[in-house]
Parts: structure tokens; C-alpha cells; sequence
């Protein structure tokens, strides 16, 4: 390996853990000053220092994913007028159009004004010294621009290493992580992983399978055999006071990779609904109806709800029928569920 | 069948679904008014109106299972002098001794009294209209007693009718909650049900599993060929702030039913622990060694704890193995866990 300085560096194993970059908006003026993207501390406090600095008063995010809701949050405790600027109709568009709109009604409830079909056409700075977005619905005045459109796997010194990427653009790795290449490793954000339900390889640069893959690519090198399983795809995110969270396929992805998919929605509660702090929360199934079989599930609501998605990750891991599922012995007191969780009757309706 | 009333009542099905009822102290003076178990809302209507008509100041709880922790918080929150008598050193025998510390401190710092290692002689009448608990660790002055020992299945109408009973003492049925008799099921507190774990008949009387037995033989009977999968033993309880939840077997269950199992507790977070309201939570998972199989957990913590309870028995029910639990795709964010989970870190401290 040669580096920069033209040092050569000689290796029995390599890693290659150059993670990812924050997706562009690819339009003219984004590197205008006032205008962040976030991937790390430093980011974060670049913002956090811009926006004391400069008295920032109103912030626009570009995407609505998981970075631009978490910042939703972070901008409005620090009272900033803040308004979501996305190129589709309603937010988390993984999440469909009945949580999107649960979703939505949570960012309105906590004053974030939310702009849906809507593209960014460019920046520009005002002669007062403002910023000015350019999109498809006329033009928005802001102090400060963050740009959430997801990640790009960084993966140019892999491709020049002739290390081979796989169908999603990140580096393809075997469940050992090992690369096309001998002795070399891949882990993280610029490599792909197995995903049990649709059984492809996959792009879900996420911080706990970054963990589990270094691990991997460790142990193996230390001569430990070990396999990484794969993903279920599971994911959370906190959205004021609304938990979001997702497990296998949505029905969409699900048609994507040709699987034949039914599904279900259920409004639950968290807890048994006499139980005091009670919330309402909402599931949905995604199944083969075929063969009764899990495929995915997601879920919103304001509390209980991760703590169902995880449950569903582990049937998928396990292959749970889903005859199995409708009668699940999950533990049940009413401060924590009612006697039928809205697992089993989710489950129930799908096998109707 | 034949009724009180001497009538008698044909039938093409029948189900006898005749409960439990509670376990008495056994011990004279069991009688005296003052003295309650507590088994349903008129019971727990009987014990307010006492509590309030005579002006009660201290309550005494014989047993230290669900309803007993349960009821010392309802007794706290009337502000009364409230005392926890057992038989033995801690509460809720099943959690084991380090979990069993943790309750009895939650209890301690909620103004509840512990009693461990005292049993019940009886009970007698004070010249001033309280009463005495007569201990083993000497006489103890309360203004009420309940009782709360767990139940017994009321079985006397079957055993009259020739339906057998399971080894538990329960009625025994099949998957399909048919009894020994044909044209009679049987569903709920007063019959068995197969432990997936230990693959026994057991008795769990709980009310999640009552509804479901109840379902299943509802469906069989009419028609519908339903089979209940049984149990894998999965209880949970709120005790004042603490969450304590058990599934499968602990390490004693595991001995009792002839399985070699060794076991690992680790201290997790309920939430990352750089999240402002992440708490203490204690895993410990029970493995059959020679098989890296799961065979039980049990938690205790401030939150989080039924989340992590109810993932594996989902992973109980699926026979997942411990590799997979290790790396197993839970959904992660900061306000739900950390990027480990203690789900994973107990699993391969186990695999070590």
C-alpha cells in the first residue's frame, strides 16, 4: 500500500473502512457558506458554532430521512424557524403513506413547517447577506441550509485497488468480510451486507452493522472463524415524541425483489389501555401470503414501538410463521401490554 | 352436566373453564375478618372499602410473587405502613439471589418492610380489635393481612368427572385443548399448558395464555383446526420503578427438568449511555452449554427491560442460537439502545 506521502506500507491483512460521504444535492451554489451537510461531531459543531455566531433564526433541511428528523428536533430546541424541504410527498417515504402522514403530523405539531414535492433547484445569497433556495415551489429565504439526503459509500481508493463493488455501488464483501481481493477486508459504511429477507446484498450504512461487521473482519483476521449473518434491516428513529421504527421489507420493497407481498395495520395501544400512560400505537405487517410468512413490519407511535420491531427482527431472524407469531408468549403485565399484543392481532388478521 | 339446581343440561361440546383460586396460608386464624387474598375486582373492590371504613394504617403481605409486589405499590400510594412476609431470604425466588437484591432494594426504597426467611403460624385478634401475625420470627401487629401465595387450580368438578389431571395437579389437555374426555376442553387458569422450553406440561396460570386457550379451543370446537404452541414461560412485573421480567427457564428450572446450563449477567443500558434518560438494566441469559442454545433470561432495570424479555422469547420460540442472537439486527438509535445491545453482549459472552 502507498500512501500519500509516497511512503510504501507493507500488509499481511488490509481493512478497508473508509466509510461514506454525505450525498450532494448536486445543484449549483452548495458549497455557498451558511450551507452544511452532517456526518460527524465536527460537522455538528461546525453547525452548532455557525448558528451562535452568525444568530441564526431560521434553518432549512434538504431530505427527510433519518438525519434530517433527528435535526428537526436539535433546530427547534434551539427555537430556530425550521422547515423541511423534500422531493417527495410526505416524509420517511419507506414508511408509507399512513405512517408518513402520522410522521408529518408530529414535525406540524412541533412547528416544523414541512415542504413535500418539492425539488431543490439551487442556492443563492441575498444582497443582504442571506441565503436564498431555489426550488420547484418559488423561492425559500433561510440563515442556514443543512442538506440530509443520505449517504454515498466512499469507495474510489477500493475501486483504483481493483477491489471489486457489488450491484449497490459499495464494496462487495462474503459474510467473513473478505473483498474480491486476498487478505483484504471491508467493514462499514462503504461496504454492502446480506439481507436475510430479500437474500441480495444491500446498502444500509448503519452505525451497529458497522460494529458487527469490524468485529467480524477481526476476529477473522485473528484467525477466528466467525460468519456475519446478515441484516434483517432493521431501523429506529425518535422523531419528537413519536418513535418510528422498521424491520424487513415494506411492502414496496418487498415488490422490488419479487416477493409477493400482503399486509396488515393495526392501531394498538403501548400498554393495556386502562394502564395510565397508555399510547396509541400503530402496526403493520408485511407477509407472504402464500406461505404465511413474515416478510417485514413497521410500526409508529409514541411509545412500545421499537420494543415491537425488535420482537418482529427476531421472528424474522428465526423464520417465524406467522401462526407461530399469532401466538407469541411475549411477556405480558398491563404497565408493559394488553393480554393480546398488537403482534398477535396483527398476525391473526394476516392469517384470516 | 348436571346443575346446583338438579337440572340437567345437554351438550355437544363443553369447556370447563373454572379458574383458580388463591393459595391459602394453611394456618389458623385464616378466617378472621381483616385477613384477604386477592383474586378479582371484587376482591380488590372488598380490600379498598376496608382500607377506607376502618381507617387501616398497616397492611401485612403474606408471599412475595407478582400480586404481593404488585399491592405493596398499590398500598404505598394509600400511604400505608407496609410490610412483605416470605419464606424465603428475597423476593420473587425465580429472579435468583442478584436480581432478588435488586427488588428487595426497590421495595426498601419505596418505605416497604421485607420479612425474608419468616413463615406464617397463624393469626389472631388483638384486645383492641387489630390483629397478629404470629411468625416464625415472633408476633408481628397489622390493621389488614392479604394474602397473596400464588393460586390453585380449581379442579373438583373435573376430578368429579373423570377428566384426568396433568402431573401439575392442573387439568391435562392437548394442543388443541381437549381434556381427557371426549367433547370436553378445557382453557385457562385451572388447566396445564406444554412448556416449549423444558417441553413438559406446566402450570402457568396467566392471563395472556388464558385468552389464548381460551381462542384455541373457541376455534377447534368450531371447526377450525388451531393448535396453541405452548409457552416458553415469559412473565413480566412492574415493581415501583423497576421492571422485572423473566422468559424460559432460570438456571434452577433448568436443573429441575435434567438440562446442564450455565449462565452470564452483564450490565447494559436501557438506552445509549450517553442519552440523557438511559438506566440501569441487568441481563442474564441461561444457555445449554454444549449446544449454544438459549434457554432462559431474566432482566431487571428502570426501562427497556420487557423490550429486551420479549426479543428473546421471540429468539426462545424460534430456537435461535446464541451465534445468531450475537449479531442479531436489532433496530438501533440512541434513544432506544446503544449500538450493543445487552442482548448481544450477553450472547457472546456466552459463545466465550
Amino acid at each position: 500500500m502507498t500512501l500519500a506521502s509516497g511512503e510504501a506500507l507493507a500488509f499481511d491483512y488490509l481493512v478497508v473502512a473508509t466509510g461514506a460521504n454525505p450525498r450532494p444535492a448536486g445543484v449549483q451554489g452548495e458549497d455557498l457558506e451558511g450551507i452544511f451537510s452532517l456526518r460527524n461531531l465536527a460537522d455538528a459543531i461546525r453547525i452548532k458554532t455557525y448558528i451562535q455566531a452568525r444568530k441564526v433564526k431560521k434553518a432549512v433541511i434538504v431530505g427527510a430521512g433519518f438525519v434530517s428528523l433527528e435535526m428537526c428536533e436539535a433546530f427547534r430546541g434551539l427555537n430556530l424557524e425550521t422547515t423541511v424541504v423534500y422531493r417527495k410527498e410526505l416524509p420517511m417515504s419507506k414508511m408509507g403513506f399512513e405512517f408518513g402522514r402520522k410522521i408529518l403530523a408530529e414535525l406540524e405539531a412541533n412547528g416544523v413547517h414541512f415542504m413535500g414535492n418539492t425539488e431543490v433547484r439551487g442556492f443563492d445569497r441575498t444582497s443582504s447577506g442571506g441565503l436564498v433556495i431555489q426550488t420547484t415551489n418559488g423561492p425559500l429565504e433561510t440563515d442556514l441550509v443543512l442538506v440530509a439526503l443520505g449517504v454515498v459509500p466512499e469507495v474510489d481508493l477500493a475501486k483504483q485497488s481493483g477491489i471489486a463493488l457489488g450491484p449497490t455501488g459499495a464494496i462487495a464483501v462474503d459474510d467473513q468480510m473478505r473483498t474480491s481481493v486476498p487478505s483484504i477486508y471491508s467493514a462499514g459504511d462503504c461496504c454492502e451486507c446480506f439481507h436475510r429477507i430479500s437474500r441480495k446484498p444491500t446498502y444500509l450504512p448503519l452505525g451497529d452493522t458497522a460494529n458487527k461487521q469490524g468485529r467480524i473482519a477481526g476476529a477473522n483476521i485473528g484467525g477466528q472463524e466467525l460468519s456475519f449473518p446478515g441484516v434483517v434491516g432493521s431501523i429506529c428513529l425518535k422523531v419528537f415524541g413519536l418513535e418510528v421504527a422498521s424491520t424487513g421489507l415494506s411492502p414496496e420493497e418487498a415488490a422490488e425483489v419479487g416477493l409477493e407481498a400482503t399486509s396488515v395495520t393495526v392501531q394498538g395501544s403501548s400498554r393495556a389501555r386502562s394502564y395510565p400512560s397508555s399510547g396509541e400505537l400503530w402496526l403493520r405487517l408485511v407477509a407472504d401470503a402464500q406461505q404465511a410468512r413474515l416478510l417485514g413490519a413497521q410500526a409508529v407511535g409514541s411509545d412500545g414501538v421499537v420494543a415491537r420491531i425488535n420482537a418482529l427482527a427476531v421472528a424474522l431472524t428465526g423464520g417465524l410463521g406467522l401462526d407461530q407469531l399469532a401466538y407469541v408468549d411475549l411477556a405480558y403485565a398491563p404497565p408493559f401490554s394488553g393480554a393480546w399484543d398488537p403482534i398477535h392481532i396483527a398476525a391473526q388478521q394476516l392469517l384470516k
